[in-house]
């Protein structure tokens, strides 16, 4: 597996002499994931005249691992046949989700022509909400009703050994066909043939409902430690089961969506990676034109105190520092958040909690950065007054955007809108633009005090 | 599993009440994880009381799920006699961990009342680095000779069914004891009692060697999508193996430690959401002093153009949103690329092809927003100078902090520094200094060439 680079480059000239029978021997020996991997690196015409070669149970485990760009090319070259055979020995999920790429005309043309029992479950897989739970999982599983013996329960797996791949759990069903339990299948195996499954299941069995988001199914998954998870209506009644590879992908997925959004990036990975130029910048420019308002707004207040500040231009030297300090503890206070949203550790149960804590981080980061900046103001530009706008100016920016910081996502979170979105160039922004006012405003009070008196 | 908040407040006043035999009848219908979960929320001097009930079954399953202060609590109360009930029946890589976070003469204690093999099994895994492969790895695994029938292993794993939890593979190794295949258990069930491992084994076996670090392990597990992955020396010999909830543990972790670097935050979870306020304030001070210092220098620049430019203070009004668009756009593209290498989109073989886009979108951005900035400046002071000075800034300082939003963090991971490290806050504040350089410099520029002349 690890010398992929080693094997590419072979490859690439093997496929040029059309080598055939050699590259059958060089790909035999990798895994499917690292044959994906050697496909996506080709050159586009490349791409086909190697995916051609593989044979159909080969193919069928590496086309859903290749990159989007590369499926594409493949399947426009692919006959509608082989294609058929290829759907035909992928497990549903697999085909539902290759399906659910393809144009419309070419979608119905195959759910026609693969096996029927499988097309019907697919189909009813593609109703489901692509991010559900129903959308993610997969129909092949075993369920059999509790009364079985184990020697009977190994039996039907075995004579469904062609169709059954991963199988890691048998679920126990009772007289209504409702599921009451969970047999792992080393408790098969431990267990005597005579054994019925309600004598050796686990009855704490944890399910998600079909509309379930993936992110809450994959809380799921963290929480109770599994390695599959079976599907239910509300009649409890199995639906599909979801295996632990595809909880990774959500995970990652869901993880990049928030770093993305916390970045002032919205759109998908693929597009962020490997979409052309003009559809990235597509991606950052709406935030960045927001920020650019919002920054400019500062600016707008900038100018106008200055032009009424002219005897106090020092104080323009802390600026900068104000406005960051006040903008950067507030993105780390809304990472602290979105983070503890994303792995439960942050729940409207501990909220008020949180909000203290945050709160009185802000004030005492505010007090060491105020004393700091107080300081320094006093000492460079020999001026107290300087000293004392520049403490209190960046102790009340410091805490005041501490408190934003957390405020603003969970505020998102309540009204139910993502509260990664934008939280992190939001926050930068606002703060910037509180910081100023604040740091202005209370200059001025100063100077009207002691210099107007 | 649902309603955890209602089973809290039933609990609490069962134990307030001391109804023991209630209590346990609740519990006994809750999924171990819930159990931790419980006894988490509950008062400190609840806690222990909660546990003691529990049998060493359940107990051994619950103590790693909970919270690091719980456990302290709780272990602090359990007489060493049940402790060491406990440990023997925990998976050596809990085993491991637990015993890793206790007092040195608790732990050798711990370790000479436990099962003699478990205890030197455990002793070996203390050994490994906290985030390699040794030491997220457990011991209990079945491997047997390649020879061996099906029906005989079966026989073996039934032998040992009080020791083993969670197999989904049966290993098979060569006649010098080294890892030549892997068995699912599903295949063995498949197979006839007669047929050698070697017959249904899958030789693409994917291992780890047990230095691994643990984040290149989860690449593992992601890339080929695993359920458990076994760990050998350099001689392929089997030492343990890891599970997948182990992994997504591992990728949380990442990511959280990821995000908060990102946002200048150092240190682990447990003490960003749970350690005492002072302690959280030293994981941000760090970075937020170094901002502090660094956008102090940006206000010194600031303080010694405007002193300079006082006939064109109209320019300060585009200070902050000339810094903020550079900073933020370099957050951006440092998100795109430490994301990247996390999920492993990104690495040293499209690096090229990577700084090239980055720039281009830098480009194009920096010409939309320096077009929009340069048109704000001309019609709002009516100056076609101001106008000419914030488009070129802005156009260069946009461009300028994409590249080094891409560069920084490219150049950390070069040097073999997790480029996660500050890029965030390090990004922010340089481009913040880079842009108001760049700004004064080119608007003093201009002015020397057309008021000068």
């Amino acid at each position: 597996m690890q010398d992929i680079v080693k094997y590419r480059k072979v490859l690439e000239r093997l496929i040029d002499e059309g080598q055939e029978l050699k590259i059958l021997t060089l790909i035999s020996r990798l895994h499917p994931d690292d044959i994906a991997s050697l496909i996506d690196d080709l050159e586009e015409d490349q791409k086909s005249r190697l995916f051609r070669l593989l044979d159909v149970e080969t193919a069928a485990d590496v086309i859903m691992e290749l990159d989007g760009i590369s499926r594409e090319l493949i399947v426009e070259d692919i006959p509608d046949e082989k294609l058929t055979e290829i759907v035909d020995d992928m497990p549903t999920d697999d085909a539902a989700d290759f399906i659910a790429e393809l144009p419309e005309d070419q979608a119905q043309r195959l759910l026609s022509r693969i096996d029927q029992d499988k097309s019907e479950d697919v189909q009813r897989l593609l109703e489901y909400p692509e991010d559900s739970a129903g959308g993610i999982m997969q129909t092949e599983l075993v369920a059999l009703g509790r009364d079985t013996t184990v020697t009977r329960a190994i039996e039907h797996i075995r004579s469904r050994r062609d169709e059954l791949e991963n199988v890691h759990n048998v679920y126990a069903l009772d007289d209504e066909s409702r599921l009451v339990g969970v047999v792992p299948l080393s408790s098969l195996l431990f267990a005597d043939g005579e054994t019925p499954l309600k004598d050796i299941m686990d009855k704490q069995v944890v399910v998600a409902a079909a509309g379930m988001d993936q992110e809450e199914v994959a809380a799921l998954f963290r929480k109770y430690d599994l390695v599959s998870l079976p599907v239910v209506d509300d009649g409890r009644h199995i639906l599909g089961r979801i295996l632990v590879d595809d909880i990774i992908e959500v995970i990652e997925e869901e993880v990049s969506e928030d770093m993305f959004r916390m970045a002032g990036i919205s759109e998908e990975e693929d597009v962020v990676y490997s979409g052309p130029t003009f559809k990235v910048c597509m991606t950052r420019l709406p935030w960045l034109v927001f920020n650019f308002f919002g920054t400019l707004v500062s600016g707008y207040f900038l100018w106008l105190y200055q032009s009424k500040l002219t005897e106090m231009l020092a104080l323009l030297a802390f600026v900068p520092v104000i406005c960051a300090m006040s903008g950067n503890i507030g993105v780390q206070s809304t990472s602290i958040v979105i983070r503890g949203i994303a792995t439960g550790r942050v729940d409207f149960s501990n909220l008020r909690k949180l909000v203290f804590k945050e709160s009185a981080v802000g004030l005492l980061i505010g007090l060491v950065c105020g004393v700091l900046g107080g300081v320094i103001g006093f000492v460079w530009q020999s001026s107290w007054l300087i000293g004392i706008v520049v403490f209190v100016a960046m102790f009340i920016a410091i805490s005041f955007g501490a408190l934003l910081g957390v405020l603003v996502p969970l505020f998102f979170k309540k009204i139910k809108i993502d509260p990664a979105v934008a939280s992190g160039s939001l926050i930068a922004t606002t703060n910037d633009l509180v910081a100023i006012n604040i740091y202005f405003l209370f200059a001025a009070f100063m100077m009207r005090c002691f210099f107007t008196a």
